[in-house]
């Protein structure tokens, strides 16, 4: 039994795994062995006992960045956080996504790289020497980029999101789909003059950019005489959307996507309060399939995103760590489909 | 001048300073010194330029773990994240948050640390060696919590929510506040009889319940004959909405405070469905002042909320971290006031 004082004297400093080898009356070589779960090395289950005893009666705990020293790798995965705050539906998926990683025993760190990219920014991110990253960012982090994590001991880089990079593995959030799915929805419904809602907050260009695309792209596809896109800008609030809805029939648009949606309940409201029916004169879509939308009266179209689940994602994380000489992997991870209600 | 070979042979290693050192002909305690931008000892340009020149070529990235080994502390700052996602007004919040650290030369991480609480919690998130935690659940950390990360040489423990807890620094969001504003706002609008929407969705206690508690407290202290509060669960979809509509009158609630405005939006909804008046049957008041609200007809009452922001709390970090002497304080930093529209 190891003799615990009830009362020690305040201590100011940091204890260290010598403090807790005095107390415990082992060598720092047994508490670090005990503390690091090192199966090389035998030691009994008392003096085990008495080790986690002494440690945590100093309030001693290993410092990950050391064990990481000695190792040579870490178990951390290293997120960057993006500027622009996600919607729900993404920060749904993050979130299932770092449980998910943090039961396969990763500590999942999200981390603010305030606007740097490319080499810098996975300098930053390197100094911590994740042993895997997930950069929602490819376009920013580049090759180079890529390079450095993995010069830095990273066994597994993704991306997440429209485009590829070389040399990581991409989680292919095609956003054109989402574009693509609309189109063909209002199109189908027999409208040809569509109009592309394109938020003028900074940030979202990455994501409506892609819908933008997606829309051009079906209609190039369908080859339906007279059938036209027209970008509408928009931003999201109350003066915007009635400036906007007070022109609305000078832009001649029998149909629009309002890409998300916000902007599509936003919109679908001007347009009401400007007399402008809906659907009849104008359908509207929008995306994300939010359960708000379903409460406006008419109900809202929408384009229901489907990610996979982040268990999955988690999985596949975990496999590169553990055979990390696989070539880079393209797995494509959004499918987009409409639901259709009443505004279109 | 280095003489930078054009091609390398592809290597598999990691560079360390030591092939840093060898590339550019200097020690490796030169690049330590030049890497970490140690004052203490002077370094000529050239000597300074060449070793850069060579991390970069290598693609050398400095560990910020033996770095924070060697100076005995980091530029950590530590925020657990939350099991449930957070919604708009603390999303934006934290965002900001995270920025404002960032741009006082702080590295912000988010730590996902999967249900742990307490102690456990504490000794996951000490073995980075955080100069800062930001807790966002104090009751979770507790005061052992705490402890545990003073111990591991954090400088500043902020918890950040309704409670206080022993020995950190506490940005006091107090709930109650919007509970508080809402239930006077009902009363002086001539309602006494009051619901409370509490939401079904596990996690969102640490919101709904200080919320409730602020609506008693009001209620108690005004005094007013007849006056109750009635709690009414609602889970966040259509039909548990639908069925709340269809007994609504039975409840014999002519207020009621939906927790956010979101609830406040489907339950607005399933009552206008159901032919209840709204505001004249029953007020209805949210809370956040989401835009979404300001859609709906009648227009949404709501409390809002007002939050410091994220650069003044960043600053107040930085002032701890730096004096780390001073006493526990407690900054009271939720405001909250009512904006009258039409559902109340």
């Amino acid at each position: 039994m190891v003799q615990i004082p009830k009362k020690e004297p305040a201590r100011r400093s940091v204890p260290t795994s010598a403090d807790v080898a005095r107390l415990a009356g082992v060598s720092r070589a047994t508490v670090s062995y005990v503390l690091n779960n090192t199966s090389a090395v035998r030691i009994s289950e008392p003096t085990r006992r008495r080790v986690h005893a002494a440690a945590r009666e100093l309030g001693y705990v290993p410092h990950a960045a050391a064990r990481s020293l000695r190792a040579g790798h870490s178990r951390m995965v290293l997120m960057p956080t993006s500027e622009t705050p996600l919607g729900p539906l993404l920060s749904q998926f993050f979130n299932e996504l770092q449980w998910a990683l943090s039961r396969l025993d990763y500590t999942v760190v999200q981390y603010a790289s305030l606007g740097m990219t490319g080499e810098d920014a996975a300098r930053a991110w390197a100094e911590l020497r994740p042993v895997a990253v997930l950069s929602p960012d490819a376009s920013a982090l580049g090759p180079r980029g890529v390079e450095v994590l993995k010069r830095s001991g990273a066994k597994a880089v993704f991306t997440l999101g429209p485009q590829r990079v070389e040399g990581a593995h991409a989680l292919l959030m095609d956003g054109r789909r989402v574009g693509e799915a609309a189109a063909l929805h209002l199109l189908a419904r027999g409208r040809r003059r569509i109009g592309a809602i394109v938020p003028e907050e900074p940030g979202l260009e990455i994501f409506s950019e892609p819908r933008v695309e997606g829309l051009r792209k079906a209609l190039r596809a369908v080859r339906i005489t007279g059938a036209s896109l027209t970008e509408v800008p928009l931003a999201y609030d109350e003066a915007s959307a009635a400036r906007l809805a007070a022109r609305w029939r000078s832009l001649g648009l029998d149909g629009v996507f309002a890409y998300n949606d916000e902007y599509a309940m936003l919109l679908l409201r001007a347009l009401q309060d400007e007399g402008v029916a809906v659907p009849d004169e104008t359908a509207v879509v929008g995306s994300d399939d939010l359960m708000l939308g379903r409460l406006l009266r008419p109900r809202l179209s929408t384009v229901r995103i489907e990610l996979p689940s982040g268990r999955g994602l988690a999985e596949l994380v975990d496999r590169v760590v553990r055979d990390p000489g696989t070539e880079p992997e393209v797995h494509d991870v959004l499918g987009a489909d409409v639901v259709h209600r009443e505004s279109s």
